[in-house]
């Protein structure tokens, strides 16, 4: 079932490692179909170079599994607590990418110092408190942040990153661009922590044109 | 048409992810023929790895699509105008590579602490003013920089950075030594911010004795 | 003999390099046979890419090459004394990766600062005193430091790191992990050296939930 | 002629780019042939992915082409110089790699902080005076600084760096090492400016042990 969904599930989790978001098994990407409503994730601690479409998990949104021989990723509660409180979410990734986990240890929105993430996330980027220990409140926080922002990555206190989106692969284009702002915002700042980020009015009118103009 | 030329922009711009230069779809390499002055860019939003010579996106340089089936890159705009007003400019590169795109935010030209950047660039790195949102008005201030300095490499404010050369090959090594040396530079002045960059005249004598010394 | 331990322990020092951990020939994944007692371990000084299973070496543990045409690491006898001292301990994991590297270089201990390495290491990363020279000496502060903090990572003071684990692969994750934790780590102190780990309380909450759900 | 010289040498440039210490067509290994005296260095301007052992280039100690169909490397004339005056070097590799090239900006010499660089080096990395422009100046310069402190590396004054050996792969070996301490010491002394490094009894004793043990 969801064969498609699941062979695109599977490409943008391998594309994690690929854009050098994750080591080791960790982060994950999901998304939900419109029609069933079934969330498909990643199994739990398998490498990303030995996924496989048949390997993805199906869920219901509330955890039951409906296809799949492998445990779901242990972030799954996470992912079902978004789709469950935000209707018009439809992928979700998550990863420990450095620069941008580097911003949620010191606890601090991102704000938008350049063209790119001002036209891909519109706003800074909000940083959670800190989440009790289980998946729940985990979810919580996200759906919390992103209710609150619109803002389609959450900076997530003291452990990573989520990003959410139309679809899977949304989601994790918005995690590229997060880690790469990341990356030239933590240079920037190391060599001049003084710097101002860009006005909101210039943001608004960059992310309005943008959303507009690319792509085919 | 333009064949050849289509294989060397395909080839060039899938050299900026093998080169660390671009994540996802960002950034691009363009080139002018100088018979019929057409330019070929690449297609907007497409993967690097996804690129072919076919689907390489022939326009003129008012921006009608002479060949192609893909909308060109969003920032076409941007590199006619450039083409327009620099009839000496053949190739240009546009990234968002994370050192000098850290040195776009801090706001600051890039001057030159290596030989390897005075034999290419000449002169310190000029940065441009912010640009008002859309295509023209970046065309226009890479225009300005590259006319007041003739440096082939600009950093573009709060944005990334654009380099032109007699071809598309000239500007994508301006792009990537153009990082290396960002790189240098910044591990280089977060170790001591009090470095002093190279005297003008001996930059001006390396540059002008590998200008007439390097390659086959 | 042990010819699947030895495909493992190819397999998991082939994983050094493709994970970021080591360049040219430093660094070795050894493994223990538990009804042998026998050491699996790389050849000293052959190039990664080169490694099959047929180079591995097999010692006893004092030493003596059982299997094997090679000359065995140069650290052999750091890991031997580990797992003579250390009876849980079943694989073995050293590199010079250079975040966490850096760390044993300015001689601190590494605290827990993301729930991923709380959930890994379960309290702050050790360091150990300076070893005398040659292999005995680094075993026994290993070893000492294993011992006193039961954390399956040790930072060796103006060396690198050792990790141990239940089996190759445990010890050879703690080490991706421990580089991950200290380059996110490195990038948050940069930008602000106040900031505070997590307490211990929490560390050890997050500790015991992920030792019970991850994985298949 | 000189078949299995120019199969290495063209090996351990390519091993340039795959260890991570060069972009675009910068750096280059060579070696001298003992039995002719003469000397196998790569071509100038060539990709390292299209270097075939056919494209290396065989000079005398003056620079005549004695064989190859290319211009070889810009920078043979500072290799010759080194080989004419050194008679123990049998290998030079060069290159712009980014940490170790940000402590030829700085200007300082290299400490020992670590055992892999005190097993390798032996004592400090020196750091050169800028060296006046043309090969022959760098190559006394190189010459100058090896013969004062025998140390197989050094930092070319705002430039990059050279390092030699008894044959093609130990230089290249030395500059592989010197990156790596590079860059750990880099992230220790941006955490902690004051950190000390090892003492040169300690270093001479590492180095006198690794000397006699390594490799097969």
């Amino acid at each position: 079932m969801l064969e498609e969904l699941k062979k695109l599930v599977c490409t943008e989790n391998k594309a994690l490692p690929k854009n050098g978001l994750v080591l080791w098994t960790s982060g994950n990407v999901s998304a939900r179909d419109p029609e069933t409503g079934f969330v498909v994730i990643k199994p739990s601690g398998i490498h990303f170079e030995d996924l496989t479409p048949e390997k993805m998990i199906v869920v219901d949104l509330d955890g039951a599994v409906i296809d799949g021989e492998l445990k779901p990723s242990v972030d799954t509660e996470s992912h079902l607590y978004v789709y469950r409180e935000c209707p018009d979410v439809f992928g979700i990734t998550h990863t420990h990418s450095p620069y941008a986990t580097a911003f949620s240890i010191i606890g601090e929105a991102l704000p938008i110092y350049t063209t790119t993430s001002a036209a891909v996330f519109g706003n800074a980027i909000p940083i959670s408190e800190i989440a009790a220990v289980g998946e729940k409140a985990i979810g919580a926080e996200i759906t919390r942040c992103y209710q609150e922002t619109r803002c389609p990555a959450i900076l997530l206190k003291n452990h990573g990153i989520f990003t959410v989106g139309k679809s899977a692969t949304s989601s994790l284009k918005a995690a590229v661009i997060l880690e790469e702002t990341a990356q030239s915002v933590y240079f920037a700042r190391t060599m001049n922590p003084t710097i101002q980020p860009l006005n909101q009015e210039y943001v608004t009118e960059v992310y309005d044109f943008y959303q507009n103009h690319y792509g085919q």
